[in-house]
C-alpha cells in the first residue's frame, strides 16, 4: 500500500548524528561526531552495587509500573539540588522525570506549540530540538547569536515584531553545538524579556556541571519571577545516558501539563533506573564523582584546542569552550563541510557537519568537534589528521 | 504569568486509571482499578542475576547511548518470535523497540495524524490510546462492536462514508477494556476491509500471550497482503513493565518513520533494560514462564467470573474473558458508575468506571475489572463487597 504519513512527516529527516554514529561504531574511526560522555568514566562499580542493593531492597517493586511523575525521593533530590544552586524554592511537585532531556524538549513541543507557532532560538542550535519541535509543525526564527548568547535588542525586537512567538529555546552552558557561554547580562536580559511578552522560556541545560574554568553562572532561571523559564537537565553526562534519565522542572501549572502529556507519550520512566539514580545519589558523592568527570574532560579540551591552534589552517576559526563536550569550527565561507567529512570519513575521522544545526539551513561552512569521547592520543592524531584535511580545501 | 498551551491541551485530561493508582496504594485497598501484572510472579531472582551478568559483559556498553531502533539481538528474537507465531517474514529492520506499547501509541499518532484525521476504534477502546491519538488533535468515530469484534458491515460502511479515516486501532486478543475477543471471521474481515480502503490498521496486542481457554487465533496481521497493519506489543505483561520495553513491527518503510520520529521522541529505549530483557531471553524458557503467569492469572480469572455469577443482583452483566487482565461490567442504563465507584472505595474497593473508555462519550453505566493483581482471597472479597454495593444500586 502506499502509507498516507501525517504532514509532518515531510519535514523530518534522520538526525545526522544518530546516521553518523552508525558509522563510528568501527573501532578504528575516530570520532568527533557524537555527543557521547566517555564511557571509562562511567560509574560501573558502583552502579552493580547499587543495581544488587535495589533489586534486594524493594524487589519487585523495583519492577511494577509506578506514577507518572516519577519516583519521590528522585525529585526531591534534584528539587533541593536545584533550590541550592539556582535559588528557586521547588519541591517533588516542580519535578518531572523524563527519558532523557530530550523526551522533555518533544514534551514541550506537545504542551505549548500549535501548527505555526514560531519557537525563538539561538543560531545555530540544538539538532534534535530542532526535529523535536519540528514534529508539532511550528515555525523557528533564528535570534542573531554572537559569542556571549542571544543579542538582547534583536531578541527583543523579535518579540516586539513577531507573531504566535510561544517558546524561547536557549541552552545558556556550553552550548550544543557552539560550546559558547551566555553572560551575565545576556542572561538577565533574556528573562526580562520573556516576562516582559509572557513567552515561555525552555532552558536546556545538560552541560552545565561540566565546567572547566571560571565561575558558574546563575541560570536563566535565576532572574524568573513570572514561573515563565523551564529547566530541562539529565543524568546523561554526569551518570550514563544509557538510564535516560532526564527532568523539566518549573511551574507546578505547567509541570501537571507535561504530566498529562507523558501519561500519553510513555505513561512513566523505567523504574528500576529511577530507583537505581536515587541509590546512587544517596550512597556516593555525586559531586566528587562529577569533578573526575571535569578533570579528565577539562584535558581533552585543552589538547583540541592546542592542537586546533598548532595545526589548523589560516581562516579556520573555532571556539574555545569553558566546559561541556563541544567546539565549533567555521570554515571560510566557500568550503562546504560536506566536501571535508567525506574526505575525513575516508581516513576514518568523523566529525558532524555544522548546516543542520541551522533550522532555516545554511552555514555549510561549520562543523562541530566533541572532545569528550576519545582518549587523549586519538583527538591529535584525529585533529592532525582534520587539519591535513582542510589545508586541502582553503 | 498566563501559559498559553497548544490547543491540544484543551482536550486532555488527567487518565482516570493512573489517578486511581494514586488511591491503591494504601494496602488496605482491594483494587481491581489498575493493570497492573502480579508482581509476585516477576521473575525477580532470574533478573537479579541477568543484572549481573550484564553488567560483567557489556561493561559500559550497557550504559552508554545506542542505535534510536534498540539492540538489535532482542529486535531479531522478536522478528524470530513474531514469524513463527504470526506466518510474518520479518527481519530486525521491521522492529523498533518502544518505552511501552504506549510509546508505540503515541508514535504512530505522530506518524500518521494530521489534526482533524479520524481514527476507526472499538466502542469501547483502551483510554491511553484516547489520550495517545487526541494529543494529535484527531477525530474519533466509535465502530459498533458486539461480543465478537467490530462488526464488519458497519466497519465497512465507515470506511466507505467517512473523511480522512487514517488508523483502524483494534486489540483483538482479550481486549481492554471489555476482555472481549475477535472471531476468526471478524479478523479477516478486518483485515480485507482496510487493504480495501488503504488505510492503517493498529494491531495492539498486550495480552495475546495470556490465554486461558480455547485456541490461539490469528492475528490480523496474518491476513494482511499489503503492509497495512502495524503490530504493538510489550513485554510488560509476560516479564515486567518497569523496564518499559515494547515494540512496534510491520512494514519498513512505516517503521523507519517510527524511527524518524522516536529519535524526536526520546533518542532510544533504556539500553541496559533492553540488554537484560535480551540475556533473558537466552538464559531462560521464556515460555515457561508465561506458563506460570497464564496458570495463576486463569485461576483469578475463574474466581472472579464465579464469585460475579454468583453475586451480583439481577441486572449486571459481564464478560468471561478467554485470556487477558480484565473483564467488563454493566449496569442497568439508570446506574452511574461513579456513584458506584465513590460508595466502594469509602469500603475501600476500587475499580475503573467506564464511561472514559469511550471516547465520545456516553455509558456511564459500565466498569472495568481487573484481575491479575490481587491474590484469590482478596479477589473474593472485594468482589462480594461490591456485589453487596450494586445490590443497594440495582
Amino acid at each position: 500500500m502506499e502509507f498516507n504519513f501525517a504532514r509532518r512527516m515531510a519535514h523530518l529527516k534522520a538526525s545526522e548524528i544518530r546516521e553518523i554514529l552508525k558509522v563510528t561504531e568501527r573501532p578504528e574511526v575516530i570520532s568527533f561526531a557524537g555527543g557521547l560522555p566517555a564511557p571509562e568514566l562511567f560509574p560501573l562499580e558502583e552502579i552493580k552495587e547499587v543495581n544488587r542493593i535495589v533489586l534486594e531492597e524493594e524487589g519487585t517493586k523495583a519492577l511494577q509500573y509506578t506514577t507518572t511523575e516519577g519516583f519521590a525521593p528522585l525529585r526531591e533530590w534534584i528539587a533541593n539540588r536545584m533550590n541550592s544552586r539556582l535559588g528557586t524554592s521547588f519541591d517533588r511537585e516542580n519535578i518531572l522525570l523524563t527519558h532523557g532531556s530530550q523526551q522533555a524538549l518533544d514534551l514541550s513541543g506537545k504542551v505549548f506549540l500549535d501548527e505555526g507557532d514560531v519557537v525563538l532560538c539561538e543560531s545555530p542550535t540544538y539538532l534534535a530540538a530542532i526535529s523535536a519541535f519540528r514534529a508539532y509543525c511550528c515555525e523557528f526564527v533564528e535570534v542573531p547569536t554572537d559569542n556571549d548568547g542571544m543579542i538582547p535588542d534583536e531578541l527583543e525586537r523579535l518579540l516586539e515584531n513577531t507573531e504566535r512567538v510561544k517558546i524561547i529555546y536557549v541552552i545558556p552552558d556550553f552550548q550544543n553545538p557552539t560550546g559558547r557561554t551566555w553572560s551575565l547580562e545576556r542572561r538577565e536580559r533574556l528573562a526580562q524579556a520573556a516576562m516582559k511578552y509572557g513567552v515561555v522560556v525552555i532552558e536546556d541545560n545538560p552541560y552545565g556541571e561540566l565546567r572547566f574554568d571560571g565561575e558558574a553562572l546563575p541560570s536563566v532561571k535565576s532572574f524568573d519571577q513570572t514561573g515563565c523559564v523551564l529547566c530541562l537537565r539529565t543524568f546523561s553526562k554526569t551518570f550514563c545516558p544509557g538510564y535516560r534519565i532526564g527532568w523539566v522542572a518549573g511551574d507546578k501549572r505547567a509541570i501537571q501539563k507535561y504530566v498529562l502529556v507523558k501519561q500519553g507519550a510513555d505513561l512513566q520512566c523505567n523504574t528500576i533506573a529511577q530507583m537505581e539514580i536515587a541509590k546512587y545519589l544517596e550512597l556516593y558523592d555525586i559531586d566528587e564523582h562529577i569533578a573526575k568527570i571535569r578533570a579528565v574532560y577539562r584535558r581533552r579540551r585543552d589538547l583540541a584546542v592546542k592542537t586546533m591552534e598548532e595545526e589548523f589552517p589560516e581562516g579556520v576559526t573555532f571556539t574555545r569552550p569553558q566546559g561541556g563536550l563541544f567546539a565549533w569550527v567555521e570554515l571560510p565561507e566557500h568550503v562546504n563541510a560536506r566536501d571535508v567529512q567525506e574526505k575525513s570519513l575516508e581516513k576514518n575521522v568523523a566529525f558532524v557537519t555544522g548546516g543542520s544545526f541551522f533550522p532555516n539551513g545554511g552555514r555549510e561552512n561549520t562543523l562541530r568537534i566533541n572532545f569528550s569521547n576519545m582518549p587523549e592520543d586519538r583527538i591529535v592524531e584525529g585533529l592532525r589528521c582534520l587539519a591535513g584535511i582542510l589545508r586541502e580545501f582553503v
